[in-house]
């Protein structure tokens, strides 16, 4: 029904190494060898300069970030223009002295920088200690129009948040970008940890289907000792491209490092959204008790015609 | 970690005839056998009464609405009272000469009536013409505190929309039912359907994953003609129960009439709650445009601290 728009996009999933300097250049080599094979998009992993510092709070981390625009940032833009390709970069954002964020960059196919996005949901749990490191971020949700695609970018934690996504897409992103970092725990792959990994496939598929895009998530692979005092994380990998009916149509190893590219068809959203025209339909008189913490106190104010859904009993 | 609280669960997954008398018998009986079993709050499927009539426009229709309280109301009280089991029944509501609901009801395990449910997001599409018959409800996303559990109710093409789930969610619901006639229009499940079912299965699991709760989905099934103009619908059956981490723990079948009992510890609810803290990490302060239609506009407003999500680019 709609015309086809098929792009091509580069998930660069890997293992990371304790020297920054290696991290930067394997990742640039992966990003050259996806965009030589057609890939138009490429996104790193969260993070992708180091390994995952966050799983204990030690202030000689701080050392590893720098501000942006910076010299990784350069470094990405000047290959995004060398290749005309648009990345996605996750870093650690120095944005001021002792005031750090978990950022993306999303430069343009010609080089440009054309903006930041500053995670907005940060979690703390053992072994994730990301509450220490980064401030929230305070530039709410985006989206950028790249010269191949209107993308959002979304990072780790905020894969959880169905809002996250919903506010992302109602701005337009057409592939919403997940850079991320999850993995398990000790002795967590044998307890049921496969039941994780299909909860973070489902709850990111789920934003597909809600929102009618494509869902693109970029996990680091490969296990990272973090101390005597938190053990390690094996990160699971198995990074994917979900289409808007949230079918995953492309998907990495859960074991190796790995370059995934995949073929997407961006008329697919027109196409999904008029099957299931969720947008038409949502409540939006109805949904004003989203910006509270929880619906357990009796309504402070009703909206016209729509009883208050923080009336907790009938 | 947290005290278990088992509790069981029936979901009446039926075919329906052309006999609203039958239909009602029929699943009354199936209560009746599941609470033999030992379920304590059952649901019927969407409209259980008749078959799913909104595959045309007819106002003859209109005739199988009655009011709320009314007599199937009133059976099903009795019912409940009888067998001590809290029901959800859904209901084709006659509210006033010309207004119509698509509503459920809320019934204690004493018989006693504790609310109803107005069908908030009404879906139109071919085969579906809802629309047509039913107003959207005005009562707002809710929940009741029954016997054996907090619920809360949803119908059908809410369960595509992860606002209302949240909002219900919000206000204490342990389980999120859904009452639901979902199926394939003809060709369908040959052409690709059965990655429609794997999305209505992949949205409702989401929700219970972003609200660390239970899911009740509870379909009718069967082929059902609908007249020369539409056809027919094939309803796919499948209800299912899925666990806070998502996870499908009980299942009916696709093609046969199935009443399916679930063992399910509210307990988990918790459990999962501090293993996955969502609720802690949700960003109030930045989701106040998803009470807009679409962030498609310069900002009207900025809340303090957080750039307005519907700035589109940088």
């Amino acid at each position: 029904m709609e015309a086809v728009r098929m792009i091509k996009i580069g998930l660069v999933q890997s293992r990371a190494t304790v020297e920054p300097e290696d991290n930067i250049r394997r990742t640039m080599a992966a990003i050259r060898a996806v965009a030589a094979r057609g890939a138009q998009i490429v996104s790193t992993q969260e993070l992708f300069c180091s390994r995952y510092f966050c799983q204990h709070e030690d202030a000689r981390y701080f050392d590893l970030a720098e501000p942006i625009p910076g010299p990784t940032t350069k470094k990405l833009q000047d290959l995004a223009r060398e290749l005309q390709v648009v990345i996605v970069g996750s870093l650690f954002e120095e944005r001021a002295a002792g005031l750090y964020h978990n950022t993306a960059v999303i430069i343009d196919a010609d080089g440009a920088l054309l903006g930041t996005y500053r995670k907005m949901h940060i979690p703390d749990d053992p072994g994730f200690s990301e509450k220490y490191y980064f401030a929230p971020g305070d530039q709410g949700f985006r989206v950028w129009n790249t010269r191949y695609a209107r993308l959002g970018v979304l990072v780790c934690w905020d894969q959880w948040f169905p809002e996250a996504a919903r506010l992302t897409a109602m701005q337009g992103a057409e592939i919403l970008f997940y850079p991320t970092a999850i993995g398990w725990l000790p002795g967590e792959r044998d307890e049921g940890g496969l039941k994780f990994l299909d909860a973070w496939r489902t709850i990111q598929r789920s934003h597909a289907i809600a929102n009618g895009c494509y869902v693109a998530a970029v996990n680091r692979v490969g296990r990272e000792e973090g101390g005597e005092a938190s053990g390690f994380i094996d990160f699971w990998g198995g990074s994917f491209v979900a289409d808007p009916l949230g079918q995953v149509v492309a998907e990495a190893s859960m074991d190796d490092e790995q370059s995934l590219i995949a073929s997407i068809d961006l008329g697919q959203i027109t196409t999904a959204r008029i099957e299931w025209p969720f947008f038409r339909d949502r409540r939006i008189d109805a949904y004003h008790g989203l910006t509270q913490r929880l619906l357990d106190q009796r309504p402070s104010r009703v909206d016209a015609g729509v009883r208050d859904p923080s009336s907790p009993t009938d």
